[in-house]
Parts: C-alpha cells; structure tokens; sequence
C-alpha cells in the first residue's frame, strides 16, 4: 500500500471484507443486496474500521487482535440492553452494547457509514483505493457526491496481491481445511460399495466434514463416465464394480477453504483408467518437483503438462494446473502457460492435472502446499494408486 | 415483463440467474471475479439464453423443462471430446459435448458473450431490463458501447417481483429444506446433554442436514446468554444444566433455502425464560392467524408485535416478523410496519417473533408458510414448549 501511495484500502466483497477483518458478516456472504465495508489502514492490513448492518454487530470480532478500532453502523435492528444490571458480561456481549450505543439516531443507509468512516481515516482530502465490485448500482457515484474531495482508485490489485502470501493463521486454517477434506473423503469411500449411488457417497463425504467442523465448499462427486465432467454433481447413479469415483473440492473451515481432488475405485477399475490416473499423478509430481519460491508459475505449467504427455495422455492439454488458495479458491498466484508470476514464500497453492474425457471419465490429481524457500511443504498428498472403495 | 413493456430480462447476480434458469454456476456461486448471465424472454421467465464460462458447461441443465434455448460461453476449458466413437452418450455428456462444438474459435470475455446474446434474443435495437448488480466495475460501461441502440433499464424490480410467487417445484423444495431443518436440529439437540459444547450440537446438527441432502445455510447455534446474540456462531462453550439452545438458520436443498428458529432446554431452563418462549410462540401464532392472501403485511407483523407485548413483553420491540424465501432468505415480501406489500397465493413466507436480551439469552419461534387463499399452509411447527434437550 505504501508502494501504491495510498491513504487506505477499502474492501466491499464479502471475500475481502473477512479477509481484511475476519469479521463474517452472514447477511454480506448471504445476500447480494446487503453490504459491509473494512477499512485497511496504510502500514498494514490489519481492520482498522469496519461498516456494518446493525443486525450483524454480534459477529464484529471482540478480541484484540482482530478488534476493529472503530465501527460505523447503519440500518435498524432492536437488541434489548440488560433488564436487571449485569456485574459480568461476556466480552462479546460488552462489545456488542459498545456499537449499540453508538449508533447513531438518525437512519441512514451504507453509503453514508462508508463516507463517515472514510472521513475518519483519511480527513476530507485522502487517496482511498477501493475495491468497486462490492457496490450495488448506483452507488459508486453516490460515495463520489458524498466524498467529492477524496482521490478514488481501484482497490483491487492491492487486496490480490496481500492476499496471496498467508499469515501463520490463515496457513492453520488453510492446513486444517486440506486435511478435513482428505479425510472425509476417505472415509466416506471406505463406506461406500457397488450398489450405492453417487449421493449417498456424498452424504457420507459432507457428514464427515461436518463432524470436523468443515463446511461443503465446492463439492463435485461422480461416478463412471460422470467422472468426465469437471463439476459435476452427485445424483441417483448407482455405483458399478468398474468405476471409479471422482472427488474435487472441499471445505470451508473457519471462513477459509480447500480444494483438492481424489480418484477412487473399486478392483475392477479398468487398467486403461488406472494408466490415465498414473499419468496424471506424474505430471502432479513433476509441478511439485520444480516450485519453490522463486520459480515461475508458466515453468510449474510446462513441468506438469509435460510429465502427463510423457506418462501416458500424448495429447494433454491444460489452460492451468493450479492457483493461489485461501477465502476464496482462486488467490493469485495463477499456474498457467502465460502466467508472469513468481512463487513466494508464504503463499499456500492448489497444484492439478485433471483429465476429463467425456464419454469415458476423468481423472485428477489436486493438493494443496505451502510455498517454502527449499520447495513445497504439502497439506495433503494424492496416492499414488487410486484409493481403494469399500473397505470400510 | 410485459406490463414494463421490456423485450427480455438479463439476471447476473447468482441468485437471480439460478432463479431464472436453474443453472447453478459454481464459479459464479464461489467468485466474484467469475460471470454468467441468464436472458428470460418476453412472455415468461424460463430461461431462453445462458452465458457461461465454458468450464462450467457440464452444469447446464440438460432436460428439457429447463434446457435453455441457446448457450454463449467464453473463456477457455479442455475437455477431451470422446476418443472411440461413443454410441450412447448420456444427456448431460451430448449436450456437454454441443455447448464445446459451438464454442467460438476466438479468444472472448463475459461481457462480448453477454452482447452476443442480447442480439439474438432482441436484435440490435431492443429495450432490455438489466440486473446490473452482478456486472463487474467498468462492465456497465463495455456493455453500453457494444449494444450503443439498446434501451437499458433496471431488472433488478422484476426479478424481484417474480420472485416472489413460487411455481410448484420451487415450493416442493422449500418445503423440504425447511423439514429437513426441523428434523436435523430435533435429532441434534435430543443427543446433547451438559457438558457437550456448543460445536458438539452444530457438529450433529451439520451431520444429519448432509444425511438428507442438505448443506448448511446461517446457522447459529448458541447456548445459555450466548443465545441473545441474533447471528452468534457456535463455539466452545459448555452446555450447563439450566441453558436454552437457540437454533436459527437452516439449510441449502436443490438451491433453496430455509430459515426457521428453534429454541430447546433441559428440565432446568428457568420459569423466566419459558415464559419469554410462550410469549413470542404467541407472537408468531397471532401472526399466523391473521395472514392469507390479500391481508397486508403491515397487518401482520402489528399482530405479532401485539401478541407478544400483551403475552409477557410488553416492552416488545421489532423491525420486521418475517420475510419471503426462496433461493435467497430474503425475498419479498417483507413483513415490517411500513411496508405495503400484500400476501399473495403462491408466496412463501418466513415469520418470527425474535427477542434478544443482551446478557440474559434470546428466545425465538420462527417458521415458513405457503400463502394460500384461506390462510397459511405450515412447512415446519414450532412446538408450544421448548425441545426437550438430552433425551436421545
């Protein structure tokens, strides 16, 4: 931010907001039409404001690390203060009387807490960069009549860039989010047999992560020659002897979230399908072999799509081979031919090489890492056969 | 649509294109950054035109209820087409295989595909109604330069309005959201005794939503004060023999969702407590006795603000007892003092009589409704007693 000149960096999506705070504001991530701001001060980008609907001003973290030093909020919502005088409350509670008592008698709407909480940062005259795509219709002219003094500039390359290289807690959670997953996965095919169908698979694979406090984040669970679509979802298939199972996707585990990819089949998997698998997790291989802080994201590329060619799919081809992870599935770095980025230390990467023959089936290969100066440090590990169903 | 005397609607929030055309994006749902808009014409809201990304074209609805007429998509996948010649593909794998075959050779972004099928729905000189609130920063203007004779409004008023009457198979899944819920925090609660913490119920609660097929959406569970807190997430806190366990929240079921609350105790919850939970369960009673189609909204909540002031809190205070639901938990109608919206046959309905009293705990008795002619059709029940808790 200081390199950008900035005064402030607002962030307006739900994905920047708690990535700027941590503050979860569920009408924002719920609602399209409902808004929350953080304010991202020059020297870090730790909160140092946040705009929120009254109605969520239980869920403004109450602890010192990630307490916002101020709260702007707007619209209406009825907390009843304490009938009878309460000697010990709660920090969480105590706060949320602190922001109850200082909103303000006047209604207004977000733009107006927005505007104010600008003020309070950076005066009438401040460089604010601010992330657009958060803004309802209309409203990015509104701040600019509000705040006709203030120097607006886009928000967004800023907030990419800081959120590719991850604190220590969002590496827990972003560890802890890759291992739930690879574990309910497993234990959901081990409970899984010819006969059974694709949801009840994934009904096994959700109650899983559920029992590890992760929450279903993308998931995609086929079956047979469903495995060749990349997203597909889990229906009433019936699983045969010689199908493989296709896993991609994850969890959400305290607001961060994983995305990795696993094959499993039964004995009668086809030796075709397993040669496909054996390609597929070579070119994963051949991607880890070669990243480490300071490579390049296309050398990463070529590494992978040139392992699968030699390792049994001639005519592999890829548009990428992973990205960046954290609150949202696609943080930058981006593994693609024509990418110009460079691994750093501290950004944790999804690495892929899925195969998708429609007709036939899919197979993939998908973990997730974390960026050191002597290579990858990995959150999950692909087998290097297909994990074997309906063991359990 | 045709009272507003538009030629066709453009949904691009993802909500709305889900709505319209029942293709669920996953990289819509999951990223800002990512589009995909839905075109319904003149003369109903079935979608005639989908513009997607062509990674997620395996997620177009292949049967013929909701096929959309055509499909625009951009961006660059690979998917293998079949290498032996395939002599029955599935549905969903030949139209995968048409959307990929029609795929234009030159590279293209959301907004040229979005243009591309404005044309062909409306020609060059059409009057189109916009939601403008799912376009990127910049898109608005793009998309005005390349479509220079179309007459834009805002689609957002219309997309809302239908919204707000569900056909029959958007009532059949809200129906089941909201009883999987019901059943999901029943069979949690009955397992929970003093000593579990709060995660410990979300944990099973999560666990049997996945069983029957539904993911989470807006749970808070909180216990003992911490049941004040409107949104508060559960945590590590230890149930305690006198504690009430709040439930709000629901479940996401084929894209719908439900909203409902539950409060349940153990034999010790106090006289004061239950007697909070009679007053607002009269509340939403009150509620429930005056609404049907044609009574106004307006009418409904003052009966429910009523009923619970003259039942034990006649310091009762609300902004709003309810709302519509469907693939958001906010549709229309809103039941508030000032609103003048009228129930309609067909509508879906979330009503609550919420109280949350800082430092003491909150009470709350929630359910959804169809709206029919001669009153309301319940989806879930709140019991007259709290849910007794640990008997399982």
């Amino acid at each position: 931010m200081e390199q950008a000149g900035v005064d402030a960096v607002v962030a307006s999506t739900p994905v920047n907001v708690t990535y700027v705070s941590d503050f979860w504001s569920v009408s924002h991530w719920t609602r399209r039409s409902a808004q929350a701001f953080a304010i991202a001060g020059r020297s870090s980008t730790r909160a140092i404001g946040l705009v929120v609907p009254l109605g969520n001003a239980d869920l403004v973290p109450a602890d010192g690390h990630r307490a916002p030093d101020f709260v702007e909020s707007y619209d209406r919502f009825v907390f009843t203060p304490p009938r009878e005088p309460q000697a010990n409350l709660e920090p969480e509670a105590a706060q949320l009387l602190s922001i109850v008592a200082g909103h303000p008698d006047a209604e207004r709407g977000p733009i107006d807490a927005l505007a104010e909480a600008i003020r309070r940062v950076g005066g009438n005259t401040a460089h604010i960069a601010i992330e657009y795509d958060g803004l309802l219709h209309g409203d990015n002219v509104r701040l600019h009549s509000l705040l006709p003094d203030i120097r607006f500039t886009d928000g967004l390359p800023l907030l990419r860039a800081a959120r590719s290289i991850k604190t220590a807690e969002e590496i827990r959670r972003l560890r802890r989010a890759a291992g739930i997953s690879a574990d309910a996965f497993q234990a959901a095919v081990a409970d899984s047999h010819p006969g059974d169908t694709e949801l009840d698979v994934q009904r096994r694979f959700h109650a899983a992560l559920a029992m590890q406090d992760g929450t279903p984040f993308l998931t995609s669970i086929t079956s047979g020659p469903r495995t060749a679509l990349p997203n597909g979802q889990a229906g009433g298939r019936q699983l045969q002897e010689e199908d493989g199972i296709r896993f991609d996707g994850g969890c959400r585990y305290l607001h961060y979230v994983s995305d990795i990819a696993r094959i499993a089949a039964f004995e009668a998997y086809p030796s075709t399908h397993r040669a496909y698998y054996r390609a597929v997790v070579n070119g994963l291989e051949a991607a880890v072999d070669v990243a480490r802080a300071g490579a390049r994201a296309a050398d990463v590329f070529a590494a992978a799509v040139d392992a699968v060619r030699r390792s049994g799919i001639p005519h592999y081809e890829r548009s990428h081979c992973g990205h960046g992870i954290g609150i949202e599935n696609y943080d930058a770095p981006r593994i693609t031919p024509a990418s110009t980025d460079v691994l750093e230390v501290g950004m944790v990467i999804c690495l892929e090489t899925p195969y998708y023959e429609i007709g036939l089936g899919g197979v993939q290969a998908e973990d997730t890492f974390l960026v050191t100066e002597d290579g990858l440090e990995p959150f999950s590990t692909t087998p290097p056969e297909p994990i074997p169903a309906g063991t359990g």
